[in-house]
């Protein structure tokens, strides 16, 4: 290919991205039990932000295991390659300056861990959905606590398989205490101490 | 959670991202020998619309091999996994809006194939990079076809391992015969017939 006609292009990095789009990019992990209501305030944190006009993608376990992950199980082993990959396209999409809202189970610290490790500082912001384990049993929307108990499915985080919570989160959100309002808020509140959201949208 | 003070969030749907970006997303997919120039064109066409404002992300083999796919080796089942992994994460970013461009030596026709499937009708497009191995072969700008004719890379594609080209892609980009500018040229034009393309760009 006659390359030097034109020279090579400019690749689009971060920078760019960013600069085209008003506002840094960053990965919120929500990381918590089954029904502790990681993806419902994901999905209301993306729409909020959505709508102020910033990029904004929600990664979920569940739709990520029908495609990308779906030769997985959920051993301690498959468990720590679905976190690598999950980080992995949080990175992808964090490189294309958006904000991800990344909502996982992620039980093991050292999976979590190591998606902390190959995004910047201060671009991974964890975010612990707390809710004890019976408000989780509870609550049950899919039925699957009533089948783990059962021992319908096995390895299930909280019933028959750890769940590891984070030691230093950036945020802490306990849904049995405060509403999906107030999580909501408390994550948009963070991202704007941080500078992450568009500055016009702050207030 | 209090779900019922609020009502579940609406999800950010493929038709939203792209009504905020004002074009639709696809995925622009090049196949081709290593040095047949598919990282070249990718990155033009890319730089090209981002600074008309278009939402476009390029994804190589090169980079996703230093993360996403680092596990993965050069059999022909390895290449099926890196493969399937790319095409699935290129689907992440169409669901996004994105054009992605999508460079990927990608030597089994099955495989391409899969990526099709996964992708809906019309927003696939199959780009055959084409340029004869000698060309290639002379190119060879990292030294790999040099390694691979002494035996150091085995299973190195068109020296080592098989290259299937495309039976019917959705266009040739013909790098021993045309320009740079040619290929990236008659790239942007297909994305301008298909309706791809920002309208306000088109002309």
């Amino acid at each position: 290919m006659r390359e030097r006609e034109r020279g090579p292009a400019r690749e689009i990095e971060t920078e760019h991205y960013e600069a085209q789009q008003g506002h840094q990019g960053c990965v919120v992990w929500l990381t918590g039990l089954s029904a502790a209501g990681k993806s419902t305030i994901a999905t209301h944190v993306a729409r909020r932000l959505f709508e102020e006009g910033s990029h904004v993608y929600v990664l979920d376990g569940d739709s990520l295991r029908q495609g990308l992950t779906r030769d997985l199980g959920f051993s301690p082993t498959a468990r720590e390659e679905n976190i690598r990959r999950a980080g992995e396209v949080a990175k992808l999409f964090r490189r294309a300056g958006f904000i991800v809202l990344a909502a996982f189970v992620s039980p093991y610290r050292k999976d979590r861990d190591f998606v902390r490790s190959i995004l910047d500082d201060g671009h991974f912001i964890e975010g612990y959905v707390s809710a004890d384990l019976d408000t989780c049993i509870g609550r049950d929307p899919k039925g699957l606590y009533k089948k783990a108990l059962q021992g319908a499915i096995p390895e299930f985080t909280g019933v028959s398989a750890p769940y590891e919570p984070p030691l230093a989160p950036e945020i802490v959100l306990d849904t049995t205490a405060q509403s999906v309002d107030q999580s909501v808020h408390a994550v948009i509140d963070l991202l704007d101490a941080r500078g992450i959201r568009k500055a016009r949208a702050r207030g």
